[in-house]
């Protein structure tokens, strides 16, 4: 019995990673499909999101269910209860690529970013692949050194939106309105998976050493 | 030891409903800031935020402890489990809360939202008042039934934000840049309470029955 439990918790482990592979794939290819105007791409990103769902709603379940039967403790505990947490803020990441690939779709056959914010969307496009490649990493590894480092990661994102409204809003702005609403969600959007992924990362720091790290360099995202 | 940990399990619950108390004068408050360019509202809606963050933080750190300590299990373990999942989605409606005061504050002394939308976001800022109370009173009666309604009242929502959108971008609208973005990142904070305030309502389900409502009709918001 113990035995297949603890085999159970670290196949949660193993689907919280896989989860957040999809995840990052979702991403890149959402922003794929926006930054190239490709509709095949922004439709599979739509419809793979089934499966982040599906994996959402049966992590969960596997996990309220372990808590009622296995009243687990201390360590075990403290995986189970964020990884509750985890598959959900991976889940809304997957809601937020479907957000962009929607955008890309909207658009076509037009490029929904107009031309000067096309650079800044890109950098957003790598910083918010790369933050959850991190988060992935220090759930992987159980490194609560790498988990920290999402919060830089997470103000250089911040940096880039505040850039798009200046942008936006500049005097020399010849901006369409339908453009300028889909910048101000698409950064919008951008700007949530990074705060997703600082999230994950103050779980995985949880699960490590038992602390939630709080303050003003922990946004609760 | 069993009495004060029932205690604690009864002040959760009282500190839940208190705290969607609080989200809903929050919610209320940003809303009428931004329909009446009300700067000092806007300013207390903002630095009140302090509060909700605060109460975040205790109730998950308390939450996490019983879990810890306690090895509750069943109804007890459900509460606990669902309370920190309550106390991060009050604790976002809070902050989206600030995202309206921070725009009306930023457009001060100016209306930030547009004449033609003033009808459009009272009726959103009335559902998402609306949707809160009843979250906070599925909460406080064990009203899994009211929790249902929920629904239903954020389909409402999303009608409405649709309706924004074809206001936008209808071959007559002659709004500024500026107030494009506004309305569309206002549009989204008004649609995102409605989905917090149902995702609430599915654990307050949970909490009543043991099982997450999923599905089409209960989006994991």
């Amino acid at each position: 019995m113990r035995t297949s439990y603890h085999e159970e918790l670290d196949s949660i482990l193993d689907r919280l990673v896989h989860m957040a592979e999809l995840v990052e794939v979702a991403i890149r290819e959402g922003a794929e499909s926006l930054l190239t105007a490709d509709l095949t791409r922004a439709e599979s990103v739509i419809s793979n999101d089934v499966q982040l769902d599906k994996m959402h709603e049966e992590m969960e379940y596997k996990c309220l269910s372990l808590l009622a039967l296995q009243a687990p403790v201390a360590g075990e505990l403290r995986i189970i209860v964020s990884a509750i947490r985890v598959v959900f803020e991976l889940a809304r990441m997957g809601d937020l690529a479907v957000h962009v690939a929607k955008i890309a779709r909207l658009r076509y056959p037009n490029q929904a970013v107009p031309a000067r914010f096309e650079d800044s969307f890109r950098e957003m496009a790598a910083i918010a692949i790369e933050i959850v490649r991190l988060a992935r990493v220090s759930l992987q590894e159980r490194d609560a050194k790498g988990a920290e480092q999402l919060v830089a990661i997470d103000e250089r994102m911040d940096l880039l939106r505040r850039e798009q409204f200046t942008m936006l809003l500049g005097d020399n702005s010849d901006i369409s309105i339908e453009g300028a609403v889909d910048v101000a969600l698409l950064g919008r959007y951008f700007e949530r998976f990074a705060d997703h992924a600082v999230a994950v990362g103050r779980r995985v720091i949880y699960i490590i050493t038992g602390q939630v790290p709080e303050g003003e360099d922990w946004p609760n995202a």
